[in-house]
């Protein structure tokens, strides 16, 4: 039996009673921050230029638009869900691939689960056997799928939610199989257009190209039953020297959302370690902006290739520049969404300071881990050595933390009873409740509230 | 200037008064065999699959689906349309690169066309720059691009529709550049799905992501401005070692549509020579099947890659099996869609020949031709050598030939006098009328005829 079948055979086979209850918590946290970061983006111009075009095409009501108060067809729901979902790079991370799993999967997931009546255990199943399929994936064929130019959320993902929402469908292992070889061929997302709202778009269309491949292959759409290993298929065409090990053994011994993480800050994920490290040495020794003569770090390579923007020009580029994290942090003691406004990003302080910060790549340094040190002016050098980021897996967000977050995401979209329903609602999604309540609770209304 | 800018201005500043005679000619004839091929298989269950999503989703009724009697938003027209247009495997090529440029351009601008009121001479513009894109793109990236496992109609296809519908829309260069930006972000196909329902979908999909791209652009969306040549961008991803010079160099000075060859037969191209070779060798010699000892045949090697199945099971698969393709074109006589049914290729006779077929590739010999030699088992051997298959630019199909092929196809959706009346629509297109004209023609009705 090829790779492919055997993968779309133990996501058929399993049930949402082989998820050992961190698991189901876990599926939980990460749900109630999908959710967030999608509504903290919910009145973005990119999602505007989205339901202009949707007014245009029509659709049936089938699925809530997150925040905005109206109902698309499931495909254009996922897509709109999922792009709203990554444009605040705030969303959860899977490390070393640093994709976002979550962030096509619960958009996807609840806009199908809304439309059939999905209940709690009934999404959760099929989130959590999303994410697997996705972090399989990119154990599989990264790092050579993001090298290559791929942003691997988009391409994994379409994948991973063409098989969560097979599962959903209760799709036979054959149908999966299609499903997931109708997702290949659509899958897309290049790292090029980083910096514009292509970016997020890529991972609302891996929700919507998944949830196509599911309902094409639920027709009987035909599709090779070897996708993932077959010549010129998916992982030969999209990574080259992959290996298959990663993509069916252990399965069931332990699931890969037990090592998801949650981002404290609204930016690339390989500065965090770098804004935990000036954050503390900010926080003990009082530093102020002027008396810094140098900042100097020592960080993973890809916090080089990824966010090396030395001159950001925008918020978004911000988001993307550890030289301009690194200011803020030291400048305004924390970093959130107003920390990458545009007239934060070109403010004149936060350009002086971060003209002096300097990191040198040391791949001895892992993706969550920094050595930072702050010279002042005076010859003081502060030092802080970053072992594991705040929300990677080994130094995790609380539940607490991530009400946090979710609330001061959502309140301003949804009013603070809503926002506190719907957290209720995510907590409870194992005990009562389904995909229907999630979505009747994070609608919105037509006009900001 | 980049390249991407270059060529968004060249197609921004192109106007209809640009083309000489002959380009307007065999864009109507590529139109024409186009919107042939498509209705031909608009009865095929790929279709009926997608129709009944179609159903769910709901949408506006923009835009006609070929041959079907109902009409969707523009996006899913072009999805269903472009689909349609590459069943058969029937639709026009462009040697050396093998795409089918026509195939998502000319349902998606006739979608766009037919829901913006374009007038023949705005269609044949978009769809002769929308052509240009695409051979130019094929010409910089090709074999690199398919060699790598893509299919180049689904990914060129989709950035060669984002400038076309773009131009229809009045785009400005810079909207242009965002246009193919946000298609190339979502370009995709995967050679490894051929044989099945996929296959077309690529084109279907090209089709779709194109529109999505020109109607976001249009409401400003944005993208790189430079995704041709930006690092991790369109050429670099998708084709590795490519040549910039190809995609902007020389315009205008002739128009690669002049080079579009149609099929005469309805399988893999490179396949095409080996039947003319073996139809010339049966009609002068009157070969008798169980005479023949063996068919040998020096080819092209993409002719062995692309359709070297040597034991097809489906009608499908036989149009990637030269060893089909030449069995039943001497025991037929002819190759028609009846050739290529399941039932067709597990003919003991057809099966019993074919394993008498012999194929050698040799680099030297062209993709438009083929030296083939009969030998039969009284000892004589029947040679023949084709320097250019029929159809193709040495070779070409006559006005006449085209028609014939279109009636044969058109006439049992349409029936014939609205087959006929569809003919003369495409052929006045420069003088009068316009994509709703070609759209309400073109439309058949809900149950077939």
């Amino acid at each position: 039996m090829g790779i492919t079948e055997t993968l779309a055979g133990l996501v058929a086979g399993t049930r949402y009673g082989d998820f050992p209850p961190p698991v189901i918590h876990e599926a939980k946290r990460a749900i109630l921050d999908s959710l967030g970061v999608a509504l903290g983006a919910c009145r973005h111009p990119t999602i505007d230029i989205l339901l202009d075009l949707y007014a245009e095409m029509g659709g049936r009501g089938q699925a809530t638009i997150l925040g905005r108060g109206i109902r698309t067809n499931v495909p254009l729901a996922g897509l709109a869900n999922g792009t709203m979902a990554h444009i605040l790079d705030y969303d959860d991370t899977l490390l070393p691939s640093r994709l976002h799993p979550s962030t096509p999967l619960v958009p996807a997931l609840l806009a199908l689960g809304e439309e059939r009546g999905a209940r709690g255990p009934d999404l959760l199943t099929a989130f959590i056997l999303g994410f697997e399929i996705e972090a399989r994936l990119a154990e599989a064929m990264f790092p050579a799928h993001a090298d290559r130019g791929w942003h691997g959320t988009g391409t994994l993902g379409a994948l991973a939610v063409a098989g969560g929402a097979g599962k959903m469908l209760g799709a036979s292992p054959e149908a999966l199989g299609r499903a997931m070889a109708i997702a290949a061929t659509q899958a897309s997302g290049l790292i090029g257009v980083f910096g514009t709202m292509c970016k997020p778009l890529n991972l609302g269309k891996a929700a919507m190209h998944g949830l196509l491949s599911a309902a094409l292959a639920a027709r009987g759409f035909t599709g090779p039953p070897d996708i993932l290993e077959a010549r010129f298929g998916f992982c030969e065409v999209f990574a080259g020297g992959w290996r298959p090990e990663p993509i069916t053994q252990g399965w069931g011994e332990r699931w890969a959302i037990v090592d998801n993480g949650y981002k404290p800050y609204p930016c690339g994920v390989v500065i965090h370690p770098l804004i935990d490290a000036l954050l503390q040495i900010r926080a003990a020794h009082g530093v102020r902006p002027d008396a810094v003569a140098e900042v100097a770090a020592r960080v993973n390579p890809y916090a080089l290739i990824l966010t090396g923007k030395t001159e950001p020009q925008t918020g978004l580029e911000g988001k993307f520049s550890l030289y301009h994290a690194a200011a803020v942090s030291l400048i305004d003691g924390k970093v959130r969404p107003e920390q990458f406004t545009d007239a934060r990003v070109r403010d004149p302080a936060a350009v002086d300071l971060r003209r002096r910060v300097r990191a040198e790549a040391d791949p001895a340094v892992r993706q969550d881990e920094v050595r930072a040190t702050v010279t002042l002016r005076d010859g003081r050098r502060l030092e802080a050595h970053v072992a594991h980021a705040s929300g990677t897996r080994g130094n995790p967000l609380s539940d607490a933390d991530l009400v946090a977050k979710f609330r001061d995401l959502v309140e301003p979209a949804l009013g603070v009873e809503r926002a506190e329903a719907l957290r209720a609602a995510v907590w409870s999604l194992d005990a009562n409740g389904g995909a229907g309540d999630l979505a009747r609770l994070a609608a919105g209304h037509p006009q900001s509230s």
